[in-house]
């Protein structure tokens, strides 16, 4: 376990413009966070989009991720498709593929990959996906990272990813309400979304330095996370990512790129 | 000038199946040629298609090539898109890092990169473009080799890519008619396309052993491929391709992929 | 009942063809078939492949369809997508406008929609589906008819369609076995298929003079179709439809476009 | 001419959203306007946009029309594309269709078709495409008006469309300077585009009531417009539209859909 550490990454979705449609407030948020999940041109992003964002995310010495979906993007790759473990696989490779060279040639290395919209949500419902993800991951290159939704079933998430060959980081999300399981509050729920920024910022602070959380029900569970998930798209949650960030800086947390500091 | 060595790459495109369509008669062409140009999921090919198609070349020792073309797979990226230079760097970019991660998660190693349709076609008229791909190129791996079409300026070529930093392969064309001026003779004039399996067997043997082809007008000049290309759509174009290597081979002419004895 | 009328329709999905690719054998099936569904660009087809569909089909007294599907070219339709009703009516909408345009411009009216692919299957699943689409047909024009998978809920989907105001033909799958209620026996069962053309040929005559089919159980039920489903993607299909034409022709059963004699 | 009518039509491009992106101020600028360019697909626009642009566009009692571009998302349909008069012929029957169906489900008549971005640059450099495009509409509605950049070619148009079926409606365009021949001065030449609101509103007024426009050297010339093409985009463009609309109405100059005053 990890409650003692004092370092945790910041990941946020970016690169989600395409063509002519911009989308997010990428340049004001990358500053503040250390992991970038890069769009990769299926549910969002094209080759000149994600080419300017790695630029952003490497120059900011913030880690650059794959962000793959489905190629759906008219549904922005939020609606689930019934896909084929294989066509998973191979979707995978092809957009983590596709960052690595843009990422290579303006000087870095890809760090981690973080699964998007309904590909991560159907991952959450049957870990076999996660599974499929990690070792389409691994036959590239071992050294990425896994961003996954981690609760409860942490060990065997992490177990997973070193059978398949990769690290696996379990995500913390800042504004959202935890069941006792561990698991996130469905946003159907009332409640499931935390509004106020203080009360993210402490939790994620505690979360951090404590490895605890109060889940929607008041009970206090044990949640580790290696990487919390804050958000970059409207004024507003730019003002929670800075808080959370000038939070934890305050407390003496560093906040740094997932792959400097995660073990095996 | 390498007219005295005994050895040749013969190149085709595959992999331009997509989804439920097929196109193309890979499974036999793929074991008569020594380098494949993979299409990348622009103008054809999709994840899948590239998975099953990188297998294929690698179980058969073919050098696997990236083959991209323009985002216009209605028009299969034959027809030309006004796309600026940076469009063209990035679009390459994405479908090779794309091609690379299915190389690298089947075993093998990307060896070229082929540009395909209105974007080879646009580059023989504006050699700005070749110097745009391989610049493409030398940032993501500088191990690659570029295919050009290559006559009259194969020096300026090759010096080109050795200032990009890559390697550059011309290509003779087998069933194609040239000019005096090594470049090839348009498809609009009668006698372009050479059509007796003998005669373009025979043409072939002729510039790997002696570096030189007769042209439409009869006039013989000095002319170097590095890489024959052939073509595997139809059982016509499958029985040529048997026709070279057999005339090649009779010769004694060893026939492997370009990266294994291209020199700079 | 219709148990003793002498005609029928028979359908076929066609113009599945896109940019370069060919699938298919539409010159072949068209002569033999009355009414044809074509793809409108979604999951098959383009503009250009759609007017020269439509114009095969006019040429042969075939009365044009649009086969609407979901956004999913590389999956060709086939993997079910989330999506709400609203998406299904305004896909539904769009493919339907699109293939009218060109029926217009060729001198033709638009006759039918028959979904394709996961939407059909959803919808047989889910029978607000049908409804939706129905719906959707309705505000664009009254006249169309919507091609379902009638069995035991024949006069219920016959009832839906008179509330949405148009009107339901219901299809009868002549190589596929059926349950005691009508509904088709699922693919992954033994003997879904019926691969013998004489017993095919021979189920068609009999639902048709009839009304009756003898299920995959030996059970004989009552079954009414409006139109007979046909293939032509390969020479056994084709074989199997001028099987069913004769067969039909031979018991002086005339077929027709189901707008020719389809009842309320 | 029509120097002495009371009447002009305005026109923008709207419904260019798609899926997750939104681009452009609908809600605001189709109030101020009488007819709406509505995307269709292909460079822009999706299903659902579609749908609630057209609902749109008739509360306002604005006329809806199609504006067909080339099938490129991703450069937003404003990079030429190498297409035949064919394929031309096609993309624009097929977004004609899809967009003439929601038009009627929601109750209204498609009033006009503007050709978009690169295929309207296109034909205004080569009108052979303005044919074309005037063809194929006629092929499917002989009441749609097609919107055209006219200037001193203005009576050729107009004769184009008669002969092909249709009526052709000239656009004059409130912000771009003007060559002495009638065409616009390029983007690239300084003062190309009018930045003053007082000025461009005065232009528009002085087009209506004079059928006259002073060129970018100072020379005044005859330039009739059916329809004058404003943006709404951005709150400049907005505040410009408004006060357009504001001088034309203080000097009592009606602003009505196009196809309630066009003559032949």
């Amino acid at each position: 376990m990890q409650q003692n550490r004092k370092v945790i990454d910041l990941n946020s979705d970016v690169g989600e413009s395409f063509g002519n449609y911009t989308i997010g407030l990428d340049e004001e948020v990358v500053p503040l966070i250390s992991s970038a999940n890069i769009a990769c041109g299926f549910h969002a992003g094209d080759p000149s989009v994600m080419r300017r964002t790695v630029r952003l995310a490497l120059a900011n010495g913030v880690g650059p991720g794959a962000h793959p979906g489905y190629p759906d993007l008219m549904g922005f790759g939020r609606r689930n498709m019934d896909v084929t473990p294989d066509e998973i696989r191979d979707y995978v490779a092809y957009q983590v593929g596709a960052l690595t060279a843009f990422v290579k040639a303006e000087g870095g290395k890809l760090q981690h990959v973080k699964p998007h919209g309904a590909l991560y949500t159907m991952a959450v419902i049957n870990p076999a996906i996660w599974q499929t993800v990690a070792e389409a991951i691994a036959s590239i290159d071992r050294d990425l990272i896994l961003f996954v939704l981690g609760g409860s079933n942490r060990d065997a998430l992490k177990a997973m990813g070193k059978t398949a060959g990769i690290r696996i980081a379990c995500e913390f999300f800042a504004d959202r309400a935890y069941n006792p399981d561990g698991s996130l509050v469905s946003r159907r729920e009332p409640g499931a979304v935390i509004k106020d920024h203080e009360v993210a910022a402490a939790r994620v602070l505690k979360m951090v330095t404590e490895g605890r959380v109060v889940c929607a029900n008041g009970e206090e569970i044990a949640l580790s996370g290696d990487t919390v998930c804050v958000h970059g798209d409207n004024p507003s949650a730019l003002a929670l990512v800075a808080r959370i960030r000038e939070t934890l800086e305050n407390a003496g947390v560093a906040i740094q790129p997932v792959g400097t500091f995660l073990q095996d």
